[in-house]
């Protein structure tokens, strides 16, 4: 059984209370937010104890690991107390917004050896995850390009726009992060380009909200990602990768499976899910498995806090690329 | 080169006339039509001849088949005919509402040699018959179960569904042709129920609009035909066959391969096609090129009258089962 | 919160036993199976009690609910004792093989008024209830034909199939439950064909494998049902609601979304859920949740004893049909 | 009735000619080809006269237009002929590899008013069509993204290729027109990167065989291209319009509508059509009826030789962006 405490009970917190809960390997024993009374509620519905401090839960010897929910400019403080304190980590993306901030979080965890996961959730997605282990059995033979569409249901606000660090570190990271997890390989060249086609609010923080990138790797394979801030019929979430043996296509998963026909058309579906909680939830719940039987097996999680820094970096290449106008080469580590 | 007579210029036989004129290996030397000006339009559209009297025809030893596309009461009389003039035909369906007056026909003919076949179209649709050679390659092994879904676009005026003989000769009989063609089995037993929930009209005239059926063979294949005078999203027509080692579906072609998604709903495509002349253009055009193929090759034509007779006996039993409420034996030849 | 015993702790008995425990509003108090290992093994496993009689259970009064997922056999015997010492009731289906047994059921528990759920578990599935609810919203009109599609995995062994009470009682009576759940009516008629396509056996214990069937209710609306015990591709289970104003379909969920093209064919997706307990899982968990509600809110369960009692009747017309050969009315209760 | 005389009698030439001869509106008069057998045998097939020199058919006055299905390097000096000739021009796309020689063409031939039309055949196909259509009509509001999925069957030999001008003349030219068709406007960035994925000969000539572009227009509309010179299920041939009220996508055709499902996958279809001639057979008919309709009724044809020459000067773009690794803007005409 792995002892667990939450730190940040928002919307993703709770979502992550409910699934250690319902988890039958593990605890929720403490939960932590700045704002006390979300701590309280949550620690009450699930029977775990609401804490003032973090260093109460760190001091605690029984808790086996720290879920940071946070927001995220605090993750780093958050992780680097973690690790010196030997607990084992499992936090969401992004690690910071701040590639440098990241790589001085590594220098000073990275003797600790305490076991730490990003929340790339979608590696854990039944579809996408089929899609890859298909890939990889060879069903279609060599992958020779594959195509990333990525379309959030609805643009965020603009005040939280402001301080989410750009289209690419907030949304496409995810999908840098599908890039390298489909391919097997990293990015050599990354180019961007981007509209303000849906809010133009946005030109006015130096952001966009329609991107297109193409990225290539060192084998040559050929990648395009597609994002779009706003899409009318959902959440929109597919791969597809294509092979000198065939395709695969990771389409979207269905609320239902009904169908309509009537004298407007026919075979019309549902639209897609309303957001990342509810088409992610099974990757939710896997993601956190994953975590636990690798403590319990004590085998390394996956994906890594390096694997985190590489999709940051992608980002960063994004950005500039976006600029500049001009191909990036990405850096090695 | 096969020479052809079309007799009947309505809209069924406009069709054929097209399909005749763009055959390679016909052509289309006479029009006949008891309403003169059909006739005389039909003829100059396609450079044929309008002629006044059947008799003209089938005394002009240049024609070799005629294309019979009249009104259903005088398909018995013209096929005789036409048999005795040595002509091969190639006669709509049904070849009449009444099988005491098919078999007085076949009784007539079948000693004239002439090929005579019957139009149904639907073993020539290349969808259905795609279906029906994959079954017989084995690909889904032994045949059990079949499912027959034949809902036409709109309800014809009450008027011609008072001479139509009702809805299983008129409508349902191409469904026991292809219940023939796909089980390659006769139908041993039939059951029929139906209602009228699409005009209350025909319950005055003793007939349904919407029917359903059971089949059986003499090996136990079983079949359900579900058949609805009126279907709002267009022309549905599809088969599902089921057997031992899989499943083959025949779904509805469609006029393009557009899907459109939003915020309404997801992935609804066109309508289905409005009727049985775009429906089945393709099937038409084939049914046409397998007459004309059997009478250059000299082989025997497919579907033949038997076939048709066949059909007939089916719809007698299936209206029998209705009226009874009870299953039909139907009765070898 | 709602104190369960759990009756029986076969196969659906665990299933039910983690539905239990991973339920928010509920508690697993008590095992009892006449296997006592088994019952030992789960209540370790969710922190229950085993008991070596179902009396004990019905003694403490801190029980609020059982859940009866016993052999058919003992249902009735169950049903009785759990009624008169008041505890609400949740039986897997059928309640009983034999109608008249059922109705003697009837007889001693109506005045009980103790909550009867029925485990007709399909109405809680997502897709099939979201057709329903769709088809009550007027989607589609008016419903005129209903095609129920079942089809098992797999046929079960000859000697559990010897004791199942025949296909129509043992499979086929989740769709009589379905039929009732989406028209809404009661059948007023059952015609039933079969034939044993699937595994020869069968006619030796006077059993079918394949059948099909056609239902009709008081206001003419027409059912088919297919069933057969085995198909090749998985557990295949559809509903199509054609109606006035258009046409529902509950097609099969899928394990995910992937699909395949390759040089053999292309839009190839996995095969269906291999079973009723990872098919329905979402539907049992919903049924709990339902019988949990009701028991809460002290509002009717449903489906009732009495849907149980009716889909049993269809079972026995069903299974008269298929012997006589001829359509057979059902009578009222 | 339109008279018109074919250049090149090779596979599509063949093509052409059916066509031409199945149009009610046309006649095919001369067959011309630089091989004279395969000009007679096509005259002989349709009836026309096969000739020697072009300068027998131009001073024919009564030849309206000329199909020049010839070889690409003679396709400049037989627009220039006919043109001055008077003649109508149905052109095979491209114009030339070289834009120079595309400049030159126009001054010579731009004052002799004589219709020109570029065979840029998939403007006509229905589904492509459709999409172009629902989109101009606001079925998706404002058009922000578009993906065109462009893979070839097999790749062609590598004697062919290396005269073929790279993979964006020779083949992806086409879908610049297709971006131009879709968005309605020009592009003004491209960029392009590639590999040899497929054949490793090709890098010998300095081409690759799998591509990805991204394009922009002046309204910020961003555009994906992706390239592949072999897939194994077939001519994969597909439309991603995404916009600010929904997504049209225009699929591929099947070549029927039968999906097979079996203990090894479900809802399995046909590979798609094997290449162009068959997956464009209605494109290629429309396009011949638009350029008739054009000439009868003395409106301009479309598309114009201005759209041909844009689209090559795409592919000049791609070509420099792929060897520079930059971003390249188009230069206005």
């Amino acid at each position: 059984m792995i002892n667990f405490a939450l730190l940040g009970a928002g919307r993703i917190g709770k979502m992550h209370a409910g699934l250690i809960s319902a988890s039958a390997q593990a605890n929720l024993s403490y939960v932590f937010d700045t704002y006390q009374p979300a701590a309280n509620e949550l620690a009450d519905k699930y029977g775990a104890t609401a804490v003032e401090s973090v260093d109460q839960i760190l001091a605690d010897d029984s808790i086996d690991a720290v879920l940071i929910a946070t927001t995220t400019d605090t993750h780093v403080e958050l992780i680097i107390k973690s690790a010196l304190a030997g607990k084992a980590i499992l936090c969401e993306k992004p690690i910071d917004l701040s590639t440098d901030l990241v790589r001085q979080c590594w220098d000073k965890i990275k003797d600790c050896q305490v076991p730490i996961q990003i929340g790339f959730n979608r590696r854990f997605d039944p579809t996408h995850a089929e899609l890859q282990q298909q890939l990889n059995q060879g069903e279609i033979g060599e992958l020779q390009q594959l195509i990333i569409t990525s379309r959030d249901p609805d643009i965020a606000p603009a005040e939280y726009l402001r301080h989410s660090g750009g289209i690419f570190r907030d949304m496409i990271i995810h999908d840098f992060d599908m890039f390298r997890f489909i391919t097997g390989e990293e990015a050599t060249e990354i180019h961007a380009i981007g509209s303000t086609l849906i809010d133009p609010e946005l030109a006015k923080i130096g952001d966009v909200d329609s991107v297109m990138l193409t990225l290539k790797t060192a084998s040559g394979k050929l990648c395009h990602i597609n994002g779009a801030r706003r899409c009318v019929y959902g959440y929109d979430q597919r791969l597809e990768a294509f092979g000198s043996k065939g395709m695969l296509q990771s389409n979207n998963p269905r609320p239902n499976s009904v169908t309509k026909s009537t004298a407007a058309n026919t075979d019309a579906q549902s639209v897609l899910n309303p957001f990342f909680i509810e088409r992610y939830q099974a990757a939710y719940r896997a993601q956190l498995d994953s975590f636990i039987n690798a403590l319990i097996k004590k085998v390394p999680t996956s994906p890594s806090f390096i694997d985190g820094m590489k999709a940051q970096m992608m980002a960063d290449a994004a950005q500039e690329s976006l600029t500049s106008g001009k191909s990036v080469t990405i850096a090695k580590l």
